[in-house]
């Protein structure tokens, strides 16, 4: 049976019309931990965009892209526990297997969450990769401690609107980075105590601030470009985490004069190397659902583009790589939706 | 009042008789939180022979080296309120101040402990700065949880030595590295679960014993050197510590892409930004006292010179430069002791 799907052939620059194609795939068939969803929404992330632009490194042809996504489960392999058919859910897929701008995918059960009942399609689509990378940064790298103060460089980004907010949940003190009017005010939305601008000398704005230094420092951007201000401005014995790799070497022996740590945080890392605890992205996914529910945490949603098909998916691209995305870009409505 | 002390006038090599000389110096006055400490012993560590051989950034001469220690307390500041006069203490000191090379010295009582009653001056004498090095890194960088597996590059050394007895007492399985007759069998001595050899391949030696990966790596060697290993070893999400400065630029995408850890650990962190914590160097003497007085843990002392002066700590500090120091070197015995 086949099905349609958003496909790439060949690494190309996101004008070209060749750069991500309409396609028709084979329906793939659930085995194992697998679920068969039916796709109703995916969300664009930057990991899209770069693998679009990198060599394609699976060999498959074509590379489907598309990781976060919700949907409705139609099939499911025998070692299924978690899930029934019909429940819909949402996750953030897996670098390593096709992804998810089709009409269905295979997920893991391990990595896959329920949507949250309050949220609609897109305002969900919007959160699994962002909310497990925050999670996985604050809790399993920085092991944040209620009280302390964290420094999140790119706040009004799509992982630093939702860690804005679980870091303001933990109980910390919450300074984010924005540069423009309508990033401050979004990123003083989402929760952050003090908003500071990452064109101007962050050291000094802080200190204005009354932060000599800071316990914690999230790097949702350029981690080179602002690895001599951390070091700076990072507390004795604090910790970095940066989701960013380092484009270029750097001096480290300010972090070592100061004991500090710098830890990576990767999404696919759990599922890419088959972690013995990959089920915690199910955990965290869960743990997300209920503070959606409960209003604690909100859908950092700011684009819908339809319907689903190449064209859309190009100018989804487009509008990440510019890097001015406020907040999640979400893609819905297949041309046969309702057909 | 004059005292004897051992100073440098300016960076020598250690064959050269000026390197460090027999002094004069005022015998020092407590203020609040220091305790005035008349020394029994030293011991010599790594840091001692890197500040001889770096420039004097103190700016003070003549720069008294020597770090841990090991004496009676014999007068205290206004503000002390850990410690009696007449105790007999051990300390790793505090390199923003003139050191312990001297017959007496001021040390913040917040970096002091009891000395334990079932070791002579020189093997107390030995553990000081180690084993705050490896409880720093072990518990506060690394965060080690029971049941895990660490390395332990260089394991026969000072730090080595403790760290791999503190790893066990923890619940860990312990790898260390270790490459002469005597370094693995004094590694093994010190309760490393297995030795495998730093001048061969690590890998495959990890793989011949059942370790694809690890949880945790201690670097105490050549960060550099081992750095390609390190992040080969480093099991996904986990933790590499060093104690020593990377030399050279290094590619941290396997770090990322394993959403791996690098944490620094620099024993005197704490004392040279007067963190708020740095009562935990307190703490951590006073338990290894438990440790010690309960058997838990042993001295690592391996060597005893005397009498206590220039030319004594110059064959010091000539045995560790020559890195095959195994365990620790102690200096202990005034020339006027009994006098």
């Amino acid at each position: 049976m086949k099905m349609k799907a958003v496909g790439m052939y060949k690494a190309l620059p996101i004008t070209d019309e060749s750069s991500l194609v309409d396609v028709q795939m084979t329906k793939p068939v659930p085995t194992k931990h697998d679920l068969l969803v039916k796709i109703a929404a995916v969300s664009v992330n930057p990991v899209d965009t770069k693998l679009r632009v990198a060599q394609n490194k699976m060999g498959i042809s074509p590379r489907i892209l598309g990781f976060d996504a919700v949907g409705t489960i139609v099939g499911k392999g025998s070692e299924v526990t978690l899930f029934h058919d019909g429940e819909e859910v949402y996750f953030a897929g897996d670098v390593t297997r096709q992804g998810n701008n089709a009409e269905y995918t295979l997920i893991d059960e391990r990595l896959v969450g329920h949507k949250p009942v309050n949220l609609t399609n897109a305002e969900a689509a919007a959160m699994p990769l962002t909310t497990i990378t925050a999670t996985e940064a604050l809790f399993d790298r920085l092991q944040i401690v209620s009280g302390k103060s964290i420094l999140i460089i790119n706040g009004a980004g799509g992982v630093g609107s939702v860690a804005t907010q679980l870091a303001k949940l933990a109980g910390l003190t919450v300074i984010s980075t924005a540069s423009r009017a309508d990033t401050v005010s979004w990123t003083k939305a989402h929760g952050a105590d003090y908003v500071i601008n990452h064109h101007e000398d962050m050291l000094i704005q802080l200190q204005k601030l009354g932060f000599r230094s800071v316990d914690y420092i999230l790097c949702l951007h350029d981690t080179y470009r602002h690895f001599s201000f951390m070091e700076q401005a990072i507390k004795p014995q604090g910790k970095i985490c940066t989701i960013v790799d380092l484009t270029h070497p750097v001096d480290m022996r300010v972090l070592k004069d100061k004991s500090a740590t710098l830890s990576f945080e990767f999404m696919f890392t759990r599922s890419k190397y088959q972690t013995e605890d990959q089920m915690k992205q199910h955990d965290i996914l869960e743990q997300a659902t209920l503070y959606f529910e409960t209003g604690q945490l909100k859908s950092t949603l700011n684009k819908v583009l339809t319907p689903f098909n190449a064209e859309t998916l190009r100018l989804a691209h487009q509008t990440i790589e510019e890097g001015q995305m406020i907040g999640k870009l979400v893609v819905e409505g297949f041309d046969n939706d309702g057909k």
